[in-house]
């Protein structure tokens, strides 16, 4: 009996193999550390570009790359994406995939209710009891100012907190601002997986670009920011997916 | 008996029949067109940046990937850079393949002298006839102005004038103004293969970016700028090989 919903992906076994050495391992084999597996996947045109301007719905890759994803999400305890992310696209960030542990969906009661991640105050007892009735919480983590001056998300607070709150994986999606600060020099070590999808497509100038800050050695000569190892590239439908991890040395 | 210099690459045969498809027929049987097979080849970073600022001399791609650049050579009749590329990089465009025709090098007298692509007026009688003497020319074209005031060559008018001189295909190199003015509009479909490296790398902000201008449809919404068909990706080294034609309608 196929009790599949209609918008359900196909994501056959066949693909699923290379993916395999590049997320969480299921056999409960991992570590016992402070920190979740952290798995970074986005998917980009050739000219680095993750949409055609923010909050713009851009659709870059093709239906096996789709169907991929949400196979990436069954296999993560968690997914985080930036605010920015969030207000643009209303994501569902629900998992359609049919045979991997059923079908969740934030919004559908499926699945969990969002996990709201703020550096503010948390909000009066009243929203935060609404919040946590449907599962949901609100947690609060310190920013931190970057060398540039920019705030971001104290990432490694953050990743410990989830992993306290019994996450043992999580898979960032994006945005732009989210995925430039973990591939920075002092958060790309938490990053135990990268998976790329890139299309054949060039967006053109204006685009949301994904480009880290520039990084310079001892002499202040620019150098690459960030250099991934371990690397795979596989053909995948019309575009192509490279799995890797985050060089830390040269 | 082995006659190949220290210095020539190996780019083994195994290696050469996927990139067959995507070169010019060497049996002859290209139609007689008024243009010569173009082929459009550069090597970005994740980033789509081609170095790490103008002029910076970057290893981007493996030995792989820069053996493949001069089998790719010694596979085309001519190459075209741009001005800014010649004067920084001082690139020999030589080509070290063994065992392909033989090695050639503008510069060592093996091979071709350079032929000097130029909108101004030609230099007097003294220079063009030293440049004439090594087999060098200078062929002058118009410049058109594009809808953004740029000023850039007449595309068609130098394929036009290169073929006339007997070149039967030609690959651009680059660097960022060429690629990026032949992956415009107007001149995308004078392309007929493009093949494109991508190293597993981010050079960061403030590198020489690779990114067309941005189209827009009828209603003024912005759609990706240029986009390739018949795609395939070749995994290679550590980079991976994107080769495909423009596609020029959806």
């Amino acid at each position: 009996m196929n009790t599949a919903p209609r918008d359900a992906l196909e994501f056959p076994e066949s693909d699923r193999g290379f993916l395999e050495p590049h997320l969480p391992p299921q056999d409960g084999s991992a570590p016992q550390l402070d920190l979740p597996f952290t798995t970074l996947t986005f998917a980009t045109s050739l000219d680095s570009s993750l949409a055609l301007s923010p909050g713009a719905r851009t659709v870059l890759s093709g239906p096996q790359s789709k169907a991929m994803t949400h196979y990436l999400r069954s296999r993560h305890d968690g997914i985080i994406i930036g605010v920015g992310t969030a207000v643009a696209d209303d994501p569902g960030l629900n998992c359609r995939i049919s045979g991997v542990g059923g079908l969740w969906s934030a919004g559908e009661g499926r699945g969990r209710a969002p996990w709201i991640i703020t550096a503010v105050e948390k909000p009066g007892a009243e929203k935060q009891a609404l919040l946590e009735r449907y599962g949901g919480r609100f947690i609060q983590v310190k920013m931190v100012r970057t060398h540039t001056g920019r705030h971001q998300i104290d990432w490694p607070e953050l990743l410990v907190t989830l992993k306290s709150n019994g996450l043992q994986s999580v898979m960032v999606e994006g945005g732009g601002h989210v995925i430039k600060s973990l591939l920075s020099p002092p958060y790309m070590s938490l990053l135990d997986s990268v998976i790329v999808t890139i299309a054949p497509t060039w967006l053109g100038e204006g685009g949301v670009v994904v480009s880290p800050d520039r990084r310079f050695d001892d002499d202040g000569n620019a150098i690459s920011a960030a250099r991934l190892k371990n690397v795979k590239w596989y053909p995948f439908g019309e575009d192509v997916v490279l799995c890797g991890q985050i060089k830390l040395s040269d």
